[in-house]
């Protein structure tokens, strides 16, 4: 039996959001709020074929607001955010702006900080540095264009060196987190499937895993069903026929945002654990790892959990796992369809504790749950970790490198590489 | 059939939160990061009773943190702000703290904003002065006693100067939401039933109105049903068999701060014009003028939008309602065995497509609302108007003042004459 008692919790800020298609019009009058002095973090192309871009850097001239451009390239690195730190040190800049991927957003929620402190960022990486940041910052406003980090409600910028003895970190603080986000599925509607796919499974897994936490929180647990819900329904739609429909993008878009808030209440587990070990060695894009690790990371989490003695926090991380099996089950169907007598179907079962009283009936969601993340992992054509070119004899290294994070169970080493390799 | 379009929406911040028993305690660590200079507002007697307000200015002393006292005996005037604005003004203060209700801790919003202003508060306050707030203000943190304004996540503090040409309103701005709210339901414990009732139904009428409010976005609809369904669950508890259940206590306090954001977001309807019109003429408690009136208010708003054709928006409003009345009739007998959040943030989602496929279906569902508002306000034996002595030659004057806010249907001065008749 679970005891319902109310936990005790902590929740952070989450910034003032604007929401909607063609919200971004909003972005100059935001912009102004804060100064005339701004540096604008854009990605490499997408906004510039779009014309966005032209649009936005039209305004701000009409608004006499003075926009320094800066492009990232890449996933940042520490030497990245410190040259633009550096080249823009001494301009007295009022505010920052990205309009990009997570990539993007990350790059100006460290370079927004790093302006406030005289030293490399590389000193106030977690697990990295032995500085605790200020919390100062110049006043950021984040605009996704990827529905998939939730970096827009956040406080924390991942930065990596890659390589052997690289790394891939957090610069972290509660006032970190954005201003501002403008999020506009218009922005969004662009995104090509691929990466539509892996950032819709990143933010996925953010939201499983911040709902299977050993941190979270009734909050956290209402946003993330929500936004597990909203995947479900509607990340197949984004990448296939649905690419250009607004309203499914706004709803992924919704539920990435809903991602970034829960993971910065109720923390992530060990398919994030893999993103930061993974990525520190390897170029591959964060969503990409996240995306081929799902279902085998989670596999081995419940077959650790299920070995535990069927009762308290266990048994709930399990009905957990497979409350989102059921809802796959029931939603992925095309719930917007259902008629009364479905719905009390429904509420019959929700009515039966809740949900699950025997152990069958859990492990049975369990399984629907496996199944449809390996489906999902089949038709968005994620690669293995042999395709991706990572070498079997790293294993050992990135195993070693593995958080389990806030995982609902601790992983062994052994386990670790057991995930590796079933995803080989 | 609803269009399933998914909406712009505006979101503001929230507080940082420190929700649970004993957080209290972390209200000197939390102090500590803002100053040594600091004004601490209480009510007048209840943390007195409780010697929680001797541990706790013991233990700033030990802290070296100098501590200014003000007590708050009623609800906030302009002049009373006014004052302690200019006792402290030049004493350098750089943190408020209010400990208490809802008067309490809007007295503490409004002298962290005023501290900055040279001006009285008067002349920025919505309707009345012609004035508008900087935005700049001292840092504050807000620690409820009661379960009812949810003030500690809004950005307005309500100022009232009662009488004849008297009002109650509004100071506002984005930045006036609390930097730090420390909820802590052991404070709430030994708040009386009656206040409990008064505060619950404040905070229910909250919910209910901004989850009606043709302002609401998917996240308020979100907070709102699931403050509304905890509600529906404990407040006869909270107030009856239940008043020293922690556990209890503790979902009250976390649905009342959700009523707090989901007013801050979504904004209220007619309840809340009442206890502006009517709390600006008598000195009668907030929840005790929302309690009385929310069962009147909302059948008046109801028999209106039936008025209107059964068709989109309209229609969806009276979904709503009735979904909120087949709450009461699912959850109100004993859905404790429920992980509470979970499902009701899915029920919410399949909510408007699914649940109610007929008119007959909507209506029944809403009658049964209306019964159980009716049996709440008979159980927390709220007052008539007449008891509380309000006079019914001045409801012309209260029907001019009344706005409907937000409300799903405008309603004409005839509309809310009626309201008041029927409570007389």
């Amino acid at each position: 039996m679970i005891k319902n008692i109310f936990p005790n919790f902590n929740f952070a800020k989450i910034p003032f959001v604007s929401f909607g298609a063609g919200k971004i019009k909003e972005l100059v009058k935001i912009s102004q709020k804060f100064g005339r002095n701004c540096i604008l973090l854009t990605g490499k192309s997408s906004l510039k074929k779009s014309k966005i871009l032209d649009k936005i850097l039209l305004d701000f001239e009409s608004a006499k607001i003075k926009i320094y451009h800066e492009i990232i390239e890449n996933e940042p690195s520490p030497v990245l955010i410190d040259n633009i730190v550096n080249k823009y040190r001494d301009l007295n800049i009022e505010l920052i702006i990205g309009i990009g991927g997570g990539s993007v957003l990350d790059s100006g929620k460290a370079v927004s900080a790093m302006l406030k402190e005289k030293e490399s960022v590389e000193n106030f990486l977690e697990d990295v540095g032995t500085k605790t940041p200020s919390g100062n910052k110049i006043p950021y406003i984040a605009v996704p264009t990827t529905s998939g980090t939730g970096s827009e409600a956040t406080k924390n910028a991942v930065l990596s060196k890659v390589g052997k003895n690289g790394y891939k970190k957090s610069l972290r603080h509660d006032n970190y987190i954005p201003d501002y986000a403008i999020i506009d599925p218009e922005l969004i509607i662009s995104c090509p499937s691929n990466i539509t796919a892996s950032c819709g499974l990143d933010a996925f897994s953010q939201l499983l895993e911040s709902y299977v936490s050993t941190n979270a929180n009734p909050l956290t647990d209402t946003l993330a069903i929500t936004g597990i819900s909203l995947i479900i329904e509607n990340l197949k739609g984004a990448v296939f026929q649905g690419f250009n429909d607004i309203n499914i993008r706004a709803k992924m878009a919704y539920a990435s945002f809903l991602s970034g808030i829960t993971l910065a209440n109720a923390g992530l587990g060990i398919v994030h654990g893999f993103a930061s070990s993974i990525g520190g060695m390897y170029e591959i894009p964060h969503g990409v790892i996240c995306g081929t690790l799902l279902a085998s990371a989670n596999r081995i989490t419940i077959e650790l959990l299920k070995k535990e003695p069927m009762q308290d926090d266990k048994l709930n991380y399990l009905k957990k796992f497979a409350y989102v099996g059921w809802l796959f089950e029931n939603f992925n169907k095309k719930y917007d369809k259902l008629n009364s007598n479905e719905f009390l179907s429904l509420l019959e079962i929700i009515r039966i504790n809740s949900l699950f009283t025997n152990k069958g009936e859990i492990l049975k969601y369990i399984d629907k749950l496996l199944e449809n993340l390996e489906e999902w992992i089949k038709i968005f054509k994620m690669k293995r970790l042999s395709e991706l070119n990572i070498k079997e004899q790293d294993f050992d290294i990135i195993a070693s490198n593995t958080s389990s994070k806030n995982n609902p169970v601790k992983l062994s080493k052994d386990e670790i590489i057991k995930i590796l390799k079933e995803r080989y």
